[in-house]
């Protein structure tokens, strides 16, 4: 381990492959070697890049990594896609689109499987994420498909969220589009040649001026319900709307520039450290709770919760009560037992 | 409360709907309402309908339920948007096609944002079945949008989950599909007029035919990976994967028997029970998290939280360790204090 921490901090593929490898199947060596990285890390410009499916991504984010190298900038990709563990792991489809950047040594790229992480995919994808930065990468893009909580994790997880749209996607992305624009602080219209890409556009053009969409975010450490939009629209950031062509590379340079401006706006505005303070707080809440499970399946040996769910199941017990009862034993208070409920 | 609670077992649509209402705006109300009502729950059969942006799917449901209601069924529809609060809850955008349905009594249509329900979308939407399932509804539909975590907690939340593919939604759909799979008792191909339908349903037969999917459900209780594949390819229940073209109704007929002989497999199998074991054991373990959260809101105050959230950006403190000193609090055990880190 220690070896590979070292080979790590020095940017070394192999290294870094192998430490990714042990996080990805031990919650030991996640936390190992998180606690000996963390130094070492808070230099990466972290980037999501969520839409739905069909929407380009895969190619949008290896045109992007291709206009980045060539300005010099070492690029980790982290490619999640909701695959089955039993599968064999993460599918290769549309990372096959990615051979033209393999053999590059500023280019490190990962695919992860969405389900079967051990500890959850939050965990595994921030201490991934961890392992680029400390090896010296310039930016990570964090790649992910859908639209549910999955996309707001990763939002949290990055500095600067990028949602991908494209035309024809049919009715309910309209109802989509209100989830992610919360999330979103630069959108892309991919395939914009495509019949109907100029309706997408001006339609999210609309949206961003209905409501107090981006700027400020919201902290969880506050209490309050995270991601709650704040006052965002006096000032800050604009969300900008970019045009892209991802197979012919159209639009992508500009896509860059709008990153890199992003990064800077972040940096001049102080928001850099509000973003790393509620990324680090949503990390910390995410461990307790798995630290607190962890503690609950100790207290409460397997054959209790069996019986517990069958007497919830049979509608003896609502789960209220039942869960006023389990947190009793955790407390080291009063035995369980479903007769008594 | 009691006058509401006696309405809905009345099956009374005003009572119904301000029940429902009081749900999603108070955690209290959740309780009090679930505690009373679930002696009368167990009845229905809870379909969950879940697929990417674009597939048809409240189209799909729209016709479902007309059909049903053909059978004189009373049907309860819960559709979740992942719009966000701000926008002043979920968008009408799609519900507009259910107009037919307005009027019937033996229908109750509901949409919910996905986004700022107090609890969860999770407890809400639980606590929302169950209503609807006190209030002597045969049938629930939940309907969600997306393929990620909110989908799997939809899968838990169903006797029977539907999962509705299109033709021409891109290469990712490939890796989308083997997530979802797991998750299916149904697959549906809907607007099966369109090109290159038949290969969506031979590419989907395919998949099928690779892996133990489907059959036997996990049970979270047991301690280990929920929703992992088990040995469900020996026998139990094959996945049909039905055509449709919704906007026609057809297929759909073929997808109401399916539905049902669905739900008479699950109850001569004895798969019901497990699966209402299961569903009740997520619900359990769902709220023992946000009983934890909320004792660690009170054992730790505010400014403590910024503080280690500060201190974890500054890379003073690494996250494992903050974590470790915050469950210490919670123990009742030591005093916090990030210098002490």
């Amino acid at each position: 381990m220690k070896e590979l921490i070292e080979g790590v901090l020095h940017g070394r593929p192999r290294a870094i492959a192998r430490l990714i490898t042990l996080i990805e199947n031990s919650e030991t060596a996640t936390e190992t070697a998180v606690t000996a990285l963390y130094p070492h890390t808070g230099n990466t410009h972290i980037i999501g890049i969520t839409g739905p499916p069909g929407s380009g991504k895969s190619s949008l984010v290896n045109e992007l990594a291709k206009v980045l190298r060539r300005q010099d900038l070492r690029i980790g990709i982290v490619a999640i896609d909701p695959s089955s563990p039993f599968t064999g792991g993460a599918l290769l489809g549309d990372r096959v689109r990615m051979r033209d950047l393999a053999g590059d040594r500023g280019v490190f790229i990962r695919s992860m499987a969405s389900r079967g992480c051990l500890g959850g995919l939050a965990q595994t994808t921030w201490a991934v994420i961890k392992v680029l930065d400390a090896a010296g990468f310039d930016m990570v893009l964090v790649e992910t498909v859908g639209a549910g909580q999955a996309e707001v994790d990763i939002a949290r997880a990055a500095h600067t969220t990028l949602v991908i749209e494209s035309p024809g996607m049919g009715d309910d992305v309209q109802a989509f589009k209100a989830g992610i624009l919360e999330i979103a602080d630069i959108l892309v219209v991919n395939k914009a040649d495509r019949p109907g890409s100029d309706r997408v556009v001006r339609s999210l053009e609309t949206m961003l001026h209905l409501g107090p969409v981006g700027g400020t975010r919201h902290h969880g450490y506050t209490g309050e319900v995270p991601l709650a939009a704040a006052n965002g629209a006096s000032g800050g950031w604009q969300i900008p709307v970019q045009p892209t062509i991802a197979t012919e590379g159209k639009g992508v340079p500009e896509l860059v520039m709008l990153l890199q401006q992003h990064h800077a706006y972040l940096q001049t505005s102080g928001e850099w450290q509000q973003r790393e303070k509620e990324r680090c707080w949503q990390e910390i809440m995410h461990l307790l709770h798995l630290r607190f499970m962890a503690q609950f399946q100790t207290a409460v040996p397997q054959t209790e919760r069996a019986s517990w769910a069958t007497a919830v199941a049979a509608r003896e017990v609502d789960p209220y009560t039942a869960v006023r009862q389990l947190f009793l034993a955790l407390s080291g208070g009063a035995k369980i037992s479903t007769d008594g409920a």
